[in-house]
Formats: structure tokens, C-alpha cells, sequence
């Protein structure tokens, strides 16, 4: 059994790979932190776990996370993770980080939108764990930038047909839309359940983080630089992600040759479903599970595809593929752990 | 006090419409007509209203409803208010239609998305009821076809954009986004409470009938033929509509000429708020209000601009905006009965 | 025209109460405070309210809100409304508070509960506010303690059949339940949506504040002492209230016996609908309204009374019945400004 | 592996009994029936679990049901059962049934509250489902009548306290809550999404049917007859049901007898947790689990305990308690299949 720690385990995210771990077959949980609830059981902070996870948070302290785990999970915000990755590596682990601190190649897009990096020069040594598309780079990682959950669900549609040159990559715009644990738990009026409930809006448009991460990585597939419009919207949801892409076709490209590239692209993906013609992805499809559901229709009078794909906000885009790219890092297959029956409804 | 029928009162667009009678200053409400509530009281289907409206629903009768209402409001699925306008009419009555048999000028089109159309000649006698924009026909006519709701959310923002040639008319995506009260009162598995919370899915994606509806006012606006690349959205909420669309800027075209543009083409438009640049349109905002707000941003990187608008899909996306017609047809203050205070939260 | 201050305007409590007063016909909205908003347009912090109320929030002044207002509405947290209540009674001021602060005649039990008092002279001169059952006294008042919602919600099916002697006082259980904004719009974990929505609990089981309240009010309609058990619970949605009462009946009583005792009561209350036998009250059929729905059934089988009554914890749960209560001071009408039509759905 | 079929399969409780089994590590999927749905594949129906299940709906047929499963599902509305059981045990199936028809032992009861009953000899043979206190009876059955989601909630905390006449069995209250999806998927106006969001009610009050059923179970308990009074409300949310029974102490209880008596009783049953002193049920802590979590205070005050136990509506309330069942009729572990790690949230 590998030992894994999760640091920030009390976080949506960090509890969410708590959960998956817990059920891993060749995992054993062996230590989980957490600054705000240090000293209190785990189950204590989340009582649906009692009799699953017996662990007490403790406060991070780098020397007992070395000695109690194989992996980590950095499930902390940005910033904390970089000036803390570094040491873990020293002493060997293997490090999934879940927040944006090693997502970029590019040290002046990180810097641009988030701050000064402290550890630059493990930008090249990190790999973005888009899993489907680097698995293989993250085979033989030791630290991966775990993607964000809104690139998540906008690349793995777009990347194959950007490389396949189906779509004009000046066109693209995804309209994305997000349930409300994508915020975090740290309260806040705008997350407030009365503030949220039977309301919708759109959020940071044209305006949030994950835009030139998403451009960086569309920009490496295409071979040229590439920029989307992307909308966040705020779903009165708990769990879910769906984007709405549109693109321009190109000279050529019609519904068969999408649905063959898209099938070619992921025949081989545990996790990618691609919907026959007669469903679309709807994020109940996906709720609680590792899935990236991808459908699509053409607007012919438009010369436009419409590509929708779903995800849980807090598997697929956090922790599932957190815990896939740890699978593959560490040798196991690439499933394990994530297979769990979806719920009907 | 003119006195007003509403034809099939209990669904949710009719029974809207009759809430809002209820407190016209100018309105007595005379009759109720409900195939499948017949002989009932109006308060016993909707039990809110208990103390508010005493009338039984009756079944549809011409000659009463022609005795008991100087207008009337067709609340009914489509195909049947063209059979039954054209008596009403000729009984002198002044009619709103909230159906989609009087929104189109082309019987092709509308005869293409709906069915063979039974009253082709009142088609040119129809005043497409988008208040804000075609008032002044709406004040001489006799007959209205009050528009969809995608169609008022979406044509708002954009036919001034359209008609001054800020955006490049090949470039329209429009994808909006509905609360389930949309859907309307009849039982159907896609609308029951467990099948709709906390997911969130898109629908007749490129085929749902407002598509033509929006095109034709493009086009008419435009002058020349425009079509716009919609898709529609479910939201788990019960009211509130909002619809973000896309659109390349045209040479010259910057946020300031676009403020500018929203802001003369609305500035006597009692139910059009445009937002203050360090605001969106949220639906919440809009609720139970007869209100469009409409707010924007420029992907200056893309040179594409994104218009958010957001509305009561069972206010200014029907009952409001068909009170709004009538008030213009009868002589009333445009706002009469229209302008309760919103809630808050 | 009054003219009316809200103090503490930008909580849930104080923003229903300038909502209902913008649409009041015989008071002006003069003044708003908030400690937090001060200098910001009151609609800057609810944008629904934009075009309805153009007041810019201040830090309170005594001085300034005794020159600006004939009539003060306190919509702050327990304990400071003791503190700054005097000032305002001496200035001539009519004065509803809606915290605790002088809801009790027991000076005892306040502290016990709450913590010392430093207004208790004032006790004695405040009205309990339950507009149904003091609302001779609040015609005279010029200090209203405006009742918790859970009291008003209870208390009002309640007191009439206590009085009559048709329930045995030592059977009496509240089991309640509220909606998320009776907690108010400070952020916290437990408020978030993604804590709320999907999930039912009780809170606070037997150890509610509220539960004295409704004990000293009982008591006194009883004319001896009365507690009855109550359990809170958390409902997740943002309005709305409902209480399921039991009660054994005391020898004699059955259903007509009920029925005409709480018809006897309320026949002349415009507030109270006593719902017919094929009814039961929802909070749906009150929301954003002033009502209190009532219903009823007996379980014969064990002689036991079920009391169902439900309001909106924001209207007649706090800011409603402070207008009501205002109107009743003020010698309005006392529906003034709160009888707009409910909404259907 | 044992085969399961499942007979009713696309409802709620019937695709929840399939997501169950498809992760039982004992058991293969053989058959689904579907009136409905038959010829279609089940993923069709619930898209979430492509992947998971690939059989095809069938119509029932016995003969084909019996040569292809050894243990039989029934997921029916009550009175199908009844027909079609008595042949799966002539043929020497094993059969759990979901709906009432074999959960009374009284024929009267049965058929006072729900019509004639025409297997009535095999109610002597069916076994009542509820596993922590029936579970040696259930070992050796070949029917199965699986509790009702209302009698597991409530009886599960209750009958170790009668049993030991710690609480006076005149004095019994239950208000319950549930979820919508225990209304099932049949498209009805009052569980439309529009409808139930954002509200509350009580609904069937002291009428509805498993009121019988827990009179029953509990006088059997008591050994004297016992009638509860039981409320049932609707909450808006898909899952989850909670019960807050209320009870007179008798002479002697305490708080640390009440926690003794329920730790006694349940210190072995794998899917009963009592909550510590400083936690209470809440219906996320049981999401999708088959636990029942108990909590309990006492209103010294009212000497009057007040119990709290919450379940998933559609795993211990039906097709988790159902596996259970057939785990001890089929001699597998009791846990088998039903210990999936909970969503922290």
C-alpha cells in the first residue's frame, strides 16, 4: 500500500480526495493537515465520514509529512504550494498539486496573473496533469500541476480538434458554467445560500485565472498562439461544470469528422464519454464521478460547432484527476479507485 | 376600468399575467378560462392568491368572454389562439397573444418551425410585441403577438448593436439560460424536482423554435438576412432567464461606442437598465420584475464583445411584457401596474 | 408622508423593511444605515432595488436620524438597539425594534438568555408586537418589540385555542422550520450553499432563544406558566417558514370547536387566511407576503391536535409585521403597503 | 456470483437497487423489467451509468425472470407485487419486495389501507425487512417485505426505547421529512421542479399509509397496541429523509439511559451510527450510505425526549435496506456492496 497525505484536507477539494483515497484499493490515508481545524478529527469537520476516515488534522509540518507518505496532495491555495513543493521533492516525494502554482511553463503568464513564483525553476520539471492528453509525461513525473477544473472541461473537447485543424482558432468562445463548490468553503457573502439560490450570473467575464491557463495550453496544441473568450457563469448548484464551446469550422470539417477525431482521440480514455447522437452531456450524467461526458451539434446555417462536455467540478476538475494522474505516476492502473457506480439520480 | 380576460389562467404565463391584473390600477379582472380547471376557483389552483382573486375559472366561451372583456389575453400552447383571435378580433376586442402563432411575418417560417398557420391574414395585422422596440406599433394595434423569451432577452441588447453596425452579423452567438417555470405546468418527467436540481444541462441545442423567431427581428433589423447560433440552457431555478452573447466588434466599435449605442437607444426605457460598468446582470436582480438588465464586457484580445442580459422569463419574457402591450394599446401609462418594488432577496 | 428610517438597512431584515417601505404610500423613505455599507448607494449592495430607492447608506448618527425621521426602524443584531432605543424615545421618536432587545417583560429571562439588559426600565413601556393579539397596545405604543419569526409563526394558531382552554398546556410541541435567510447575511460555513442546498437538520434542539419567548407569551395568555417544546429546523430554501404544532385536546374539543375558535379570532385579522378543510398552508402561498396561513387536523385516534401555520420569516416574521405594527402606531390603515397580489409560483 | 434481477427497474427505487448491484461484489446483474422503458437499454434511461450497466429493459416475463435470476428485486407499485411473487417462489426464487404488499402481517390493515390482498397466505411466510431488528428472521426468508423509507427512519430509534418502556407509548409524535424522489418518477404537478423549490408543506396529515405500518411494527414491539401521530412534510430536495419523534420520558429516563438503551441495542449493526453528544443528524451525512445516523435531546423542562434519525430515502429507506436484506437471506456479509466512502459534501 503506497501512504498518501492530503495538506488542506478540510477544503472541498481536499476532503474530496480524502473521500476518493479513502475507498483506493492500494492506498492507505496516512496523514491529513489542516491550519484552521488542527487537532479535530476529520470526521468532526465532515460527519458523513464517521467510520470511514479516523484520521485528527494536524497542523503542516513538512519533516512528519515526509516521514508518514509516499505522495502528496497539495490541496491548498495558490502561492502556499510553491514555497512549500520544493522541500517535498528534496526528500523525494511524489507531489500532485492541486492549485495553480505549477500549471504554467510560462513564469511570466503565472506572474502576470498571479504573483511572483518562488520556485520557477520547477516549472520545467512539472508536468500539467491534463491526464488524457499528458498522461504519459506524467508517467514519469514527480510533480504535477493538477489542471483546473474550468481547463479541464473546456480542453479535453477542444485540444484534438485544435490539432486536428477542424476549428478556426481565432473563433473560439466558451460559455462555461459552474456549481457553487468551485468557490471553496471559506465563507463569503456572494456564496451564501440565499444569495445563490434560484439566481444565475456570470462572473469575472473575460476576467478570470483560468483563461491564460487555458490559452497556454491550447497555444502548446496548436504550434501558434491561441486566445479563447471565456465566461464563467455561477450555477445555483453544489457539484457540476458544463462548457458550451463554439468554434468556427474550417474548410472541410463537418459532424462526421468531428465525432471521428473526438473518437479517435479518446477510443482509449477510461474516462472521457463521448455521447452517441441522440444525448448531450447534462453534469447530473458525471455528478460524483471521474467522467468528462463530451457531446456536440453543428449549426450548419452558421458554419459553427457546438461542443458541450461536463464534469464534476470537484473530481475530474480536483481531486478524480488528481488521484488518475497519481495512478499513473505511481504505476497503478489507471482507474483505480475511480470506478464507482454513478448514481441514477 | 377596462376589463380583461385571461384564456388558459392557470398556467404559470397566464396565471402571471392574471397576479399582475390583480394590481393594474386600470384593470378589472372579468374572466377566467381554464380547460382543465373549469368550474374551479382560480385561488384553489393557485392558493396564494386566496383573498386576491375571486373569479372560477370557466371553459372557453367567445360569445361570454366577448361580453365579459374589452382585451384579452391568450395565454394558450399555440395553434390555438389562431383559431380563436380571429372572432375575438372581429367582436372589436383588443387581444394579446402570448402563443407564437402571431409573432412571425413569414407564414413560411413560422409554418416551417410550427404547423400549417389557419389565420394567414392577420399575420401583417400582428404587432410584434418587443415593447421597447416596436411601441409604436404596439400603440395603434388591435392584435399583438407577445414575444418569447429568449427572443425579448436576447433582441433587447442587441437590435441596437445591429441596426448602428457595431457587430459583424455572421458572428452571433447568443447562449442563454432558463429557470424551469419556462418549461411550463405540464407534467413531464425532464421538469420534475429530482431530475432538474443540482444539475445543469443545454437542450435543442441549434433547433429550438425561438432560433427562427430571433432571426426574423434580427433580419428585419438588420436589413438583411441575420442568423444567430443559439443554444438554450436549463437552470435549476424556477424564474429567471439570462443569455450571454457573442459578437466581433466592427471596425471602430470600442466599449465606449457600445455604451454609448445601449445607453441612446434606452434612455427612455421605463424597464431597461443598463448596468453601471462595476456591474452584471444577475437573474435574481430581475425577479419578479418586469425589468431587462443589460450589462457588458470587450475581450479586447478577441475583439469580441460579450452582452449579458437577464430577465423574469414570466415577467418581461411574457405576462409582464403582455401587460406592458396592452398598456400601450389602451392608452395607460407604459408602466401601469408594472412597478412594485423588487425584493432584495 | 412619514418619513422613516432604517437602521441596520442592509441585512436581510433591514432590506425587506425598505423594500415594503418604497412601495409604502404614506411614508418616505429618508434615511438607511449600515455599519458596513456606509457611503455606498444603497442599491449598489441590492441592485435589484436600483431605480426604487436612491438613498446613500450612513454610519448612524443619533442626532441625524432624529432630524431625518418621524418613525425608526432598528434591524440590528440583539443588544445594540437597548443602547441606542432611549435616545430615540426622548427625541419624540415611534420606534420598532426588530431584534430581542424589547421583546420581553421578564428582565429574567432576557439576560438569562441574552445578556444584561441596560434599557430595562424600558421594558415595561415596549409593546410585544404580535399586531393580531396586542394590537390595541401597539396603537398606543411608541416602542414596539417587533416578535422573533419561530414566535409569530407558533403563537398565532396557538394563543386563541390556549385561551379558550381547547389544548392541554403541558402537551404542547413546536416542530418548526425555517428557511436559510432567517440567518441572517452574515457570512458562516453553515450558510453556504453548498452546506444547505440537498440536506435537512434540526439546530439549536430545546436551546433556541426564541423558545422563552414564546413560553413568556404563552404563559401570559394562558394566565399561568406554559412551556412547550421546540425544535428548529434548517430548510433548504431562502424564505419561508412553517410550523407543525401538536397538542392534546382537552376534553370537549374536536374539530368544529377549533375551527370556530380560530375563525372567532381572526375574523377581522386581513392577515391571518384560515385555510378551508381542503387546504393546508405552504410557505410557498406566503411567500414575499404578509400572511400567516393557518390549517389544521385532528388524529383522533390519540385526541391529538396538528396545528400547521406558515408565513414568510422576512414579512410577517420581521419586517412586514414591523410595518403592520407601524401602520397600527401611526394610525395608517394597517395593510398599508402590504397587500400587493402574492405571486403564483 | 448470484444473479439479481431487478423488476421495475427505471423508477427510483428500482435504479437505485441497479447502481447497488452493479457494485456488489457477489452478485451479476441478469435482468431488468421496465413496462416503460422495455427494449430500450437501461443507460439510455440513466445516462449516468453508461459504461456500468449495459442491459436492455425487458418486459416481465416470469419464466424468463426465473431461469435467469436467483434472487429477485421487486421495484413495483403496491398490488403487482402480490400477483406475481407467489409464482417466483414456486420456483424457488429468493424475493425482496420494495412496495407494501408483504410488509403487514395483519391482512385487515393491509387492506384497510390499501385493497383487497390476494397472496394473503404468504404474509405469514414474508419476513418484515428491517434489517438491525428483524435481521435473524430475514437470514432464513425467502420473501422479504422491505420497509417502507417513513418506518425504517422512525422505527429504527424508537423500538429499542419501547422495548425497554424508557418512553411512554402514548406520547409518541413523529414529524418527518422527505425528500421528492420518494414520490417516485411518475410526472404529477406537485413534484414539478416550479412547484416544490423554494417551499414547504405537510402533506397527508395523520393519513398517510405507513402510518399502519409503523403502528404495527411498534405494538409488536410493545406487545400492546401503539399508535403514533405522524406528520410527513416534503422538502425541496431530490434525497433524504428525517424524523424528529417526540416522546414522554417515563419515570426514571434520563439522557444516559436513552444513550445506553440505543448504544446497547445498535452496538453491532453495521449501518446505525449514534451520534456523538455534539453532533445531530443532518441528511448530508447520510447521502447516498445506507446508514441511519440517531441523535437525541432531552427537553427536561417538558420531560420529553426528542429523537433525530436521518436516512437516504432511496438506500435505507429502499433499495440500500433491500441489499442488506438479500446480503443475509444469500449469506454474503451484511456490508456487502453498501460501504462506498460518503460525499464530505
Amino acid at each position: 500500500m503506497m501512504r498518501a497525505a492530503v495538506i488542506g484536507a478540510t477544503g472541498y477539494a481536499g476532503a474530496e480526495t480524502v473521500r476518493i483515497l479513502a475507498d483506493h484499493p492500494e492506498v492507505s490515508l496516512s496523514m491529513l493537515t489542516s491550519r484552521q481545524y488542527a487537532g479535530k478529527p476529520f470526521s468532526s469537520v465532515y460527519p458523513a465520514l464517521t467510520g470511514h476516515v479516523d484520521l485528527v488534522c494536524e497542523a503542516y509540518d513538512p519533516k512528519r509529512v515526509a516521514d508518514a507518505a509516499d505522495v502528496v496532495f497539495m490541496a491548498l491555495p495558490h502561492k502556499l504550494p510553491m514555497e512549500l513543493v520544493p522541500e517535498l521533492l528534496e526528500k523525494g516525494k511524489k507531489v500532485v498539486d492541486l492549485s495553480a502554482d505549477f500549471r504554467f511553463r510560462s513564469v511570466e503568464a503565472y506572474e502576470r496573473h498571479y504573483q511572483p513564483h518562488t520556485a520557477r525553476d520547477l516549472l520545467d520539471r512539472a508536468v500539467y496533469g491534463l491526464s488524457e492528453v499528458y498522461g504519459d509525461a506524467v508517467r514519469g513525473a514527480d510533480l504535477v500541476g493538477n489542471p483546473g477544473c474550468y481547463p479541464t472541461c473546456i480542453l479535453l473537447p477542444l485540444i484534438p480538434l485544435v490539432k486536428a485543424g477542424l476549428v478556426d482558432r481565432r473563433s473560439l468562445v466558451s460559455d462555461a458554467k459552474s456549481g457553487v463548490s468551485g468557490a471553496g468553503r471559506s465563507p463569503a457573502v456572494g456564496i451564501l445560500y440565499s444569495e445563490v439560490t434560484e439566481s444565475f450570473k456570470a462572473y469575472k467575464v473575460t476576467a478570470h485565472r483560468h483563461n491564460p491557463e487555458i490559452d497556454e495550453v491550447l497555444s502548446r496544441a496548436a504550434g501558434e498562439p491561441v486566445h479563447l473568450t471565456f465566461v464563467p457563469h455561477l450555477v445555483p448548484m453544489s457539484r457540476g461544470m458544463l462548457a458550451t464551446t463554439y468554434a468556427a469550422l474550417t474548410g472541410g470539417a463537418d459532424e462526421g469528422k468531428i465525432r471521428d477525431c473526438l473518437s479517435d482521440a479518446y477510443a482509449d480514455a477510461p474516462f472521457v464519454r463521448l455521447c452517441d447522437r441522440d444525448r448531450l452531456p447534462e453534469t447530473r450524467h458525471v455528478r460524483s464521478t471521474n467522467y468528462c461526458d463530451i457531446g456536440f451539434r453543428v449549426d450548419a446555417a452558421a458554419g459553427r460547432l457546438v461542443l458541450i462536455s461536463a464534469i464534476d467540478n470537484l473530481v475530474k476538475g480536483a481531486a478524480g484527476q488528481a488521484v488518475q494522474n497519481m495512478n499513473l505516476m505511481m504505476g497503478c492502473a489507471e482507474t483505480a479507485g475511480l470506478r464507482r457506480v454513478p448514481f441514477p439520480v
